[in-house]
């Protein structure tokens, strides 16, 4: 079995573990964040095989050098299909392989399958990778704090120049190219900018309408080495009316109440019973569409969930989004998210700004 | 049968037309480019049922608004899992299915053959979408004519700034928030900015490193609502050695090469014989290890394959790019490529900047 020499290699060895007690012999691993996970792979094709005697990383000869310079397992290069090449080397080489099967399309696990021929076996594996990657390591919070940290940043550089005769496109694109020049790889999602009653859409698409006045929420991310950060504020051009701040009051203490129940060893869905149950008592509970987080790490949403039907629990090293929402279609919208590192005693917010309203002049 | 009364209602009749070929009465349709091109929806979950009598798109909450303002098709919020809405819909309603086997995870392809029951039956479809997509309509074309004119502007105005002291990082920042101010979503993939020695990865994650003296390989594309473009150029900051510009002239007449070559009824592989021919007389042709270009469209790598083993032609309305290179590992690499349009008589180039290498001071 492989030896633990550094992060990659220890978590592909808890990989190994868990794949024994499913009586695996290997595995292959398609979904990128878990490639990039296991083996430090950054490029958009590559697929692991992993085995207590060996790991490979199969990709195409355009990532041939990048391959050797990333990842810290044995590396084939394949010329044409990546997975004939994959199935090549399976063929006889394993009796019980798990394959992701919530990942891997139709097509390559029927002929990954066939491939394997009569003798051998291939087991739906669910989650194996994701199960690891929930719980992060001190580096992981630190990467994801870096991240976090970074994206606060660009929103402070920011979002004290909006002006009401901006667009939303333009908004949003200032916001990316701040985090770009502060070192990011990119946004983690699509940053969302949306003005006015355009907030009451909750993913709403930054569009040619300018800002005018009124609420804005922004809601941005920051992708640094490959770890996501995620968080919401509202910004107001010009003074905010009563109905606006009863809004925003009952969201953000909807927030805070959120954020007070994270801690180990509680059951994600009190958390979001917290934030539901103070939008309840201002009757606005049937604005608020959506579950109350979700984990944050090398993808922007995995697990845990943290909905009013999730069975997970906390555990210290998860990080979690926190972000109640109302939205009041075609009138306005009011999220508040930061993105916290759960603890034993509580929850460390890695999303530092301020949750004050931002006014600005209009 | 739904009668086609605008473009997104015509693709979904040709579909049910390719389905009643197929022997089926209805599809799910889950690959969002697939979705968007049938529906017009662009938000980030969204599964389209399809039958003669009906076409519903299915979604969550966060895109309540969104959806019935963009789509032309009936529109089903579900809340929990967007797939749960959909097995209740189909249930009893279909004899025989077509799903994308090729698009949509194991999993779900078990459970939905599963919740179908006895009676009905489960058909692997592939490609029937993408089939559609291969050749573009006068107003598709326009679309992905607009998105490379926006690529070449953004191009344009920032390839004259770059200095040795800028690192690949900012270089591609810029990039990109010109072509966010210009109008676009965002750029069409991750923005290749790879200076010396870093341009023979032919997917370069751009990096830290400073431009430095030498060539850079600049390789970006726009996403302008949601059409894609493609394009590479060659910078050179301060003069260029002779081996470097014996490596440009030779990838440049490859390009020119394969450009005379395309046009409606030429199969594919010619196109990436001719690149392939140049290169071989010049003892390049190892050095050229990915094919000549793909088709562009709502994706950035969709049908048809411009390479070696590619078994498609040419038709008039497909967009592609053409893209020979070389890579000669740790010292120098070399592409130059445009997105196309084919037609009857030869190729429209779609990117619209001169091919002559571009010398800066340094």
């Amino acid at each position: 079995m492989t030896r633990p020499t550094d992060a990659r290699a220890g978590r592909r060895h808890e990989l190994l573990k868990a794949l024994s007690e499913l009586r695996c012999d290997a595995a292959l691993v398609a979904h990128l964040p878990n490639v990039r996970y296991l083996t430090g792979f950054t490029g958009s094709n590559g697929i692991l095989f992993l085995s207590p005697g060996s790991a490979i990383l199969f990709t195409d000869p355009r990532y041939d050098l990048q391959a050797h310079e990333e990842c810290d397992c044995r590396v084939r290069i394949v010329r044409g299909s990546t997975w004939e090449g994959v199935w090549k080397h399976v063929a006889g080489r394993c009796r019980r392989l798990a394959m992701e099967a919530d990942r891997v399309s139709h097509e390559v696990w029927q002929e990954t399958a066939r491939r394997l021929g009569r003798k051998a076996k291939l087991a739906a594996s669910r989650g194996l990778v994701e199960k690891l990657r929930r719980v992060k390591s001190t580096e992981e919070a630190d990467a994801i704090r870096a991240s976090a940290r970074l994206c606060a940043e660009a929103f402070l550089e920011t979002a004290r120049q909006l002006r009401p005769e901006m667009s939303e496109r333009d908004a949003a694109a200032e916001l990316d190219y701040r985090m770009r020049r502060l070192g990011a790889e990119g946004p983690a999602f699509e940053t969302i900018v949306a003005a006015g009653a355009r907030a009451a859409l909750p993913h709403a698409r930054p569009g040619d309408a300018k800002l005018g006045r009124g609420p804005v929420l922004i809601d941005m991310g920051a992708n640094v080495s490959g770890w996501m950060s995620d968080m919401t504020r509202m910004v107001h051009l010009g003074p905010p009316s009563r109905g606006f701040l009863r809004l925003f009051r009952a969201v953000r203490r909807a927030q805070e109440a959120a954020l007070a129940e994270v801690r180990a060893g509680v059951p994600a869905r009190k958390v979001d019973a917290a934030a539901r149950r103070v939008l309840k008592a201002e009757g606005l509970a049937g604005y608020f569409t959506h579950s109350t987080g979700h984990g944050v790490g090398l993808e922007i949403h995995e697990a845990p969930r943290l909905g009013a039907k999730s069975d997970d629990v906390l555990e210290a090293g998860m990080v979690v989004t926190v972000e109640p929402g109302v939205y009041l279609a075609g009138t306005a919208g009011v999220r508040i998210e930061d993105t916290v590192l759960v603890t034993e005693s509580g929850a460390e917010i890695l999303t530092p700004v301020g949750k004050d309203l931002l006014v600005l002049p209009s």
